[in-house]
């Protein structure tokens, strides 16, 4: 199958770089390996040495003159390639070691890349950090109406949901939905609770365990209901086989509608659990409209919540602190005066901190 | 200083590459930006595409007839290149989209990685993952008799301690500390505590806390204890400021001859905790003396640990099975028998699921 393993090695001299003399040092690896040499010298900005060996993979040695070294190289994604390149390396370290030896350097090897591999274990954080996940399964991937689905198999963290690129939940994450329902604090016995999203029944599993007079979770994608059902039992259990039970149910509807109607009604709940997407990371207010449709979920949950109830949801990454404050101004602008506080909790597979939020109507005077 | 930003991008097509097509395609997006071409066509492997551009950037177009199309382009990290890189990406981007509008394909964009900068940010799981690190700052970095010493400042974690390019703890870490201390569940009060290692203080301080007959910590590196006490005083508190206090007291020794000292004259411990390094991931146990020094480390452990003792310590990834399942092999080879429970927890700096161990001699018959 099409899949490439890219190489990367790094020598920063304490130093400028000579061009001359680390070519002359490096150069007799590749051609051991019978690697040919194009090379390429800026007026200002050092050279660009390319190695080309007949069995598709290269090489490109760039030596910045401020002082860094840097090497990569490509090849086919297969054992004997792997193991002929995991040697070159070997040996380009060696000679950047000794290169560096009089000065203060630094010499880095990054684990290998697989690029275009049949199974992605590339998912970034939402800070925009690069993270390699163990993902050795693509369990499921498909198009929804609503987004893009996929089901990928961890070797720690079980199997991930993952809507439209961002790693929803896997497994091991109960410390989410501990998170999102309170943190253990709450007594969901006999009370009335609506979940807006939650379509991997995580939420739902754990408080159907808590025997609550009725709680109904309204999620619009089946096809999330379906791939959980099927490839994430350890977060969901049975709840979703039914979309029906003594004390929940689970309607497969947009919740701005189902919330309009509730409010109208005059219909009110202990809880409300928004599990739908993470707070926009864009901080342009004006331009984005995730901001105006978060906002609405927030008024209409208000609504519909009872004077002392809570509303339970995620923020985002602890370090996306510019979307947070702009969130938590968000709270200051809704049809009734809230207070709220926050928790910071790790989350397994997210690989990043994450912040919750407890919101609640401030007591009337 | 010297920095540079390589980008990635690649297109997975759900077909062969038609070289031709795809450089027809997209060159003109370099040629644009003044970038000129050298292409290298092999016989049985596609080609390579290189474009040079006038202030010292480059890219790699590079096409694997078996359908993947991987670009790469490297630039001087500052922010003038990288927009220019970022909208020529853009660009690229649009343009494989289109090329994989008639056949399942998949594009995939990386966050840059950057080679060789002031603050490196990359920190490989112990199972060899890439992860990039939110660090902003490098707090020390030092050469002490025994190993490297970094403690560099993570946004999200606060200063994490790196020895040796091992993530050993960060200020968020509590979950180590309480995992290698038993999970809250064991009572610490008026007992007699041995600490193999700990230089960062973290378990001494908690255990200084539950007031102990007397908790001793064996550390051999000075270094360590004198940058914790400085730098990571949310894990260590005050019990590094002096090394001794009432109930406690450190040790800067080599703990292999201590153990053989309290062996000798007869001292026993309620608890014993081995803070010292991860359990090896090598698996050839034969070359491996790490294996022979963690062995001599359990038997003189066990020899000073009481008859109802406990003895915790971490073993490593989750991902590691072999070599997890080799330490669990180790624990039947000891002079006394033993029993083991394991736990796996989620220490938040080390993006992996991390296993610990506690270890108790069997009832006597």
């Amino acid at each position: 199958m099409a899949a490439a393993r890219h190489c990367t090695l790094d020598l920063r001299l304490g130093a400028q770089a000579d061009c001359e003399a680390i070519l002359k040092s490096l150069r007799s690896v590749f051609q051991e390996q019978g690697m040919t040499e194009s090379l390429h010298a800026w007026q200002d900005h050092g050279c660009l040495a390319t190695y080309l060996n007949k069995n598709g993979s290269f090489a490109n040695l760039r030596i910045y003159p401020r002082g860094l070294v840097s090497l990569d190289i490509q090849s086919y994604d297969g054992a004997a390639q792997a193991k002929e390149v995991d040697s070159l390396l070997n040996k380009v370290e060696e000679r950047m070691k000794e290169l560096s030896r009089d000065s203060p350097a630094r010499v880095k090897r990054l684990p290998p890349i697989v690029r275009g591999g049949a199974v992605d274990r590339y998912w970034p954080t939402a800070d925009g950090r690069l993270v390699e996940y163990d993902i050795d399964e693509v369990v499921c991937d498909e198009e929804s109406p609503y987004q893009n689905i996929k089901i990928l198999h961890s070797k720690q963290y079980g199997n991930m949901l993952i809507l439209n690129g961002d790693v929803n939940l896997a497994e091991s994450d109960w410390a989410y939905t501990r998170a999102i329902m309170g943190s253990g604090k709450e007594d969901y016995t006999g009370k009335d609770v609506l979940i807006l999203g939650g379509g991997d029944g995580g939420i739902l599993c754990e408080i159907v365990k808590l025997k609550p007079k009725m709680a109904t979770m309204v999620e619009i994608d089946h096809m999330v209901i379906d791939g959980c059902k099927k490839y994430m039992r350890k977060t969901c259990g049975d709840v979703l086989d039914n979309l029906t039970g003594d004390c929940y149910q689970v309607l497969i509807e947009d919740c701005v509608p189902v919330l309009k109607r509730y409010a109208k009604e005059g219909r009110q709940f202990d809880y409300v659990i928004n599990d739908l997407t993470a707070v926009p990371i864009s901080t342009s207010l004006e331009e984005d409209s995730t901001w105006e449709f978060l906002r609405l979920i927030l008024d209409l949950s208000m609504r519909v919540l009872k004077q002392d109830g809570k509303y339970f949801t995620q923020g985002n990454c602890v370090n996306l602190t510019e979307a947070l404050s702009l969130y938590e101004q968000q709270l200051g602008c809704l049809y009734c005066p809230v207070e709220f506080s926050k928790e910071v909790v790790c989350v397994p597979s997210y690989m990043e901190l994450w912040v919750f939020y407890t919101v609640w109507k401030k007591a009337q005077p």
